[in-house]
């Protein structure tokens, strides 16, 4: 994420501004949910019109859905693991900058999972693309096949394992219960070779 | 369910008049969405009128409360384990279950997840209550412990455990990719003592 301020005075084409105003937006949505996350208070915290944001973008809808794809391609990056290392090790790597990425973006990320999971077709796009992503990096970034191997059922295992660490960091997130985050960490990471390993054999 | 038709000319109190269309209404609901669901169509279906259907559920977000609420009780009702037997048996006996509502009910039940997801606050609640009724009876139902003792680890595993397995039906539901009903019924019951099994020990 960009340490630029919304406010800079620097001469900036349309598409550098547009993307400056994108960036205020994913960390305007990051204490709070989209539906809180308005044309208006992007304006003032921008100190520009609304009248310029909308020439940016067209209406709150594009806006909405310009943040979330910013916000996506930003959960994407933040938790690509390292190219090198163990495959177990890398898992690791990029497990604990998921769980750093919804410690900082919580309300927004949760607000993301439930537009996606909700009636919003866009947003849905945006995120099973963000969730995708995330989940056939495991097998691409995996080329040696030593953690898993790609098949239909793993694929599908795979997809599963996600939609578990989602909910295991969300549900973990509104109520710890005394589970401490490393081991939080540790059943996200141990939990994934231990499907493939229960995987029933052709 | 029950096998009574809507049309019964048998004298009902507004109670079993009211159940009796509720019935209609969660059969409606196995072939299309929520949204499809409308009080016209219900009153179509049942043969009676707009004016009376509004006597049984004050309005349309009401009625579709009362349709999720059943429909979900149906879920819980079908998927309860037998009282007796090996533990890995009855979770069998509970997936496979599980299973064969999903594939009875697809729509509805896709259209259930969608809105428990999405803004609805009630609905949310409901299918909350559902989803922990589901995971509450793996810990309830083993009182010897054998498969799962409860902790707040645990309790956090068989919630992720109850994402992954909805994720793995409805992503192999949408699009089997070759892996057969048994592999999948395979995958749901290995899974969870293999997640269990791989816990950090305390």
């Amino acid at each position: 994420m960009t340490t630029r301020t919304a406010t800079s005075r620097t001469r900036l084409s349309k598409e550098e501004r547009r993307s400056q105003l994108l960036d205020l937006g994913v960390r305007l949505l990051s204490t709070r949910s989209l539906d809180e996350l308005s044309i208006d208070l992007l304006a003032e915290e921008a100190g520009i019109s609304r009248g310029l944001l909308y020439h940016y973008f067209g209406n709150k809808h594009d806006f909405h859905e310009a943040v979330v794809r910013r916000a996506a391609d930003d959960l994407i990056a933040q938790t690509a693991p390292p190219v090198e290392g163990e495959p177990l090790h890398r898992l690791l790597v990029s497990m604990t900058a998921y769980l750093d990425y919804v410690d900082a973006n919580e309300p927004g990320y949760r607000s993301l999972v439930k537009a996606a999971s909700g009636g919003n077709d866009t947003l849905r796009e945006i995120y099973d693309e963000a969730r995708a992503a995330l989940t056939d990096r495991i097998f691409r970034e995996d080329a040696q096949g030593t953690l898993i191997s790609e098949t239909p059922h793993t694929r599908l295992l795979v997809r599963g394992w996600a939609a578990m660490a989602e909910e295991l960091v969300l549900g973990w997130k509104a109520d710890p219960q005394g589970v401490t985050r490393d081991e939080v960490l540790e059943m996200l990471v141990v939990s994934l070779p231990a499907l493939v390993a229960a995987l029933p054999s052709d």
